[in-house]
């Protein structure tokens, strides 16, 4: 699947001081600011096991034999509508998948609207018909919501925060933590489709392609990899900070080494291209509709056998594997037969990708 | 419980023009334009029968014997600290009342913030902190949240929106379509002090009061009297577009009518005479620890008893009651034997109240 081998320089991320005193843009990046933030000001708060467990929801014991997974996210992406998608579909699709990644079935939303004043209602309509869209793609339900309003100058058109919730069979247990010295990490399909696509619809790449982002709903996808394997111990979507990013987490989750082979990395030539020209590396670019899956060695060929006969998996392809060393850490082998650290992203690459 | 009875002057609402094609304050009020937005726009669309079932939180079945609350809230309060409460708390208490509203039990909570940048961390600090005291008074644990930054300008300094979910039995049936004619009415304490100390924290009031909103969890307070009772017929939270509102969308719910007791309602001193001042009246003012009952007449006496001795409840008393007629709206008696159709709030009485 590799269409083109992205260049490795590193990603440009201003690095604002440390232990500054305010919010910065970089502590909504999804790299290690952020990260930093939530274990001083969240974690260190609101402490239990299911939110310190760090996954992409939160998993709690319901009733005996049935376990409820919840996952929430603020969607604030500016423009509005992009090549391949609106707001409206990626808060669907992005809790959709954070609540399908822990191996559960998605089954209710909820969303809550933030309007700034002045927003028209003809936009806003039209976000909520592609939501309802996606919602019926993913074969969920939106059973409550809300919508306040703030004055002119106080959001920026529409901010929506979608909650999911699924339920999971309590023997599942897919998670950070879970990964395997020997096992194989996939990924879905390219890399940075959904980054570059909202760079190109703000005017800020310089040139146009036709790259779409590629936000959709995972969990059909997921469901058909679970009939066939018991042995996927870690799913997740790499969104912000991109498949860096995410893999570091993964990698300290579970104290185990993460290889990359970088001639295996599936990346469109387009985004090769803007990447190339900006400075980026497409590791740390947003994905919203892509997941990297680790599982056992011997279940490998028949989990890429089955994603592939998806709509959103038909790119899947081993990138990496698993090792007892080095524990925490995520290393790239190059074309060149080198080795190299890859880090979580350390500032803000972009602002208000999803 | 009458500590003063309100002026009835009508509230001063500045009404924009119908069929607006954008959004404006009034579409957050609580009231009318946020009535008809929700149906044109939401409900056309995301159409299901918990959703339009219209009640606090979406009740769905989840297995044999066990059905899932789930209610969602952004929460956009201006200024972030008031006398009695905070953006955490608020977020925290408007979630959990939401679930309780339908009979059910909350249980987990997710948050997803928006914070703008340049927003003090030890700010966010206190906020974290008040919600975690919020949700261990209210028994529910917060298992998932997502951060977002948005630029200076984006936001107006940090928004909150939470999520809770919660767990009944399938026979509790409490909700809007549920008041019968010879129900009594019952409010939990006095109205509208919510609404006038943010009021006065924004220093829009031009004296100073030692009013505090009455921001708390109600679910202990239910909990008690769902123990007492199976004949609580509705529950519901007068927050935005206050008790009027609230109890306009029972009536049209339940298609009854409701006499209010212009003599019985609870009102502090000093938001009667802010209210005075102002020429608000205090049926249409936000409250955030407050709640509406409509209780059989044969169980009134004991929902009342154990009401009052819980912290949230102490101040429970009759304030109307519930005939066919006039079906699907609500009248005042007032002092002097005159009766006066209360109608929604029409446009916006308060911004970012909540």
């Amino acid at each position: 699947m590799t269409e083109n081998t992205p260049s490795m320089q590193g990603a440009v991320c201003p690095v604002p001081k440390k232990h500054s005193n305010t919010i910065v843009l970089g502590h909504g990046s999804g790299g290690r600011m952020m990260a930093d933030l939530i274990k001083e000001v969240f974690y260190s708060q609101l402490k239990n096991d299911p939110l310190l467990a760090g996954n992409d929801a939160g998993v709690v014991e319901l009733t005996d034999g049935l376990n409820l997974a919840i996952s929430t996210d603020a969607h604030v992406v500016s423009p509005l509508f992009f090549p391949g998608g609106d707001i409206g579909r990626l808060a669907v699709c992005g809790t959709v998948n954070d609540v399908a990644m822990v191996g559960a079935v998605p089954l209710y939303l909820s969303a809550s609207f933030i309007l700034e004043e002045g927003l028209e209602i003809s936009l806003l309509d039209r976000v909520v018909e592609s939501m309802q869209a996606a919602a019926e793609e993913a074969g969920v339900l939106v059973i409550s919501g809300d919508t306040k309003v703030v004055a002119h100058g106080e959001a920026d058109g529409l901010y929506i925060s979608t909650t999911g919730v699924g339920l999971l069979d309590p023997v599942v247990n897919i998670g950070g933590s879970q990964a395997q010295a020997g096992d194989n990490l996939i990924i879905s399909g390219t890399m940075g489709d959904h980054g570059i696509a909202v760079l190109e619809a703000r005017g800020e790449l310089g040139f146009s392609t036709n790259l779409e982002s590629d936000v959709a709903p995972l969990n059909h996808l997921i469901e058909a990899m679970l009939a066939v394997s018991k042995n996927i111990h870690v799913l997740r979507d790499p969104t912000r900070g991109g498949v860096a990013t995410t893999l570091n987490e993964i990698a300290r989750q579970s104290h185990k080494g993460i290889i990359l082979d970088e001639q295996s990395l599936p990346v469109k030539p387009e985004v090769a291209a803007a990447c190339e020209m900006l400075g980026f590396d497409p590791l740390y670019i947003a994905n919203e509709g892509k997941l990297l899956a680790i599982v056992s060695a011997e279940d490998t060929e028949k989990v890429l056998e089955v994603m592939r006969q998806t709509r959103y998996g038909e790119g899947a392809a081993v990138i990496g594997r698993v090792e007892e060393e080095p524990a925490g850490r995520v290393l790239l082998e190059t074309a060149l037969g080198s080795t190299r650290i890859v880090d979580v992203l350390a500032g803000e690459l972009l602002p208000r990708i999803c």
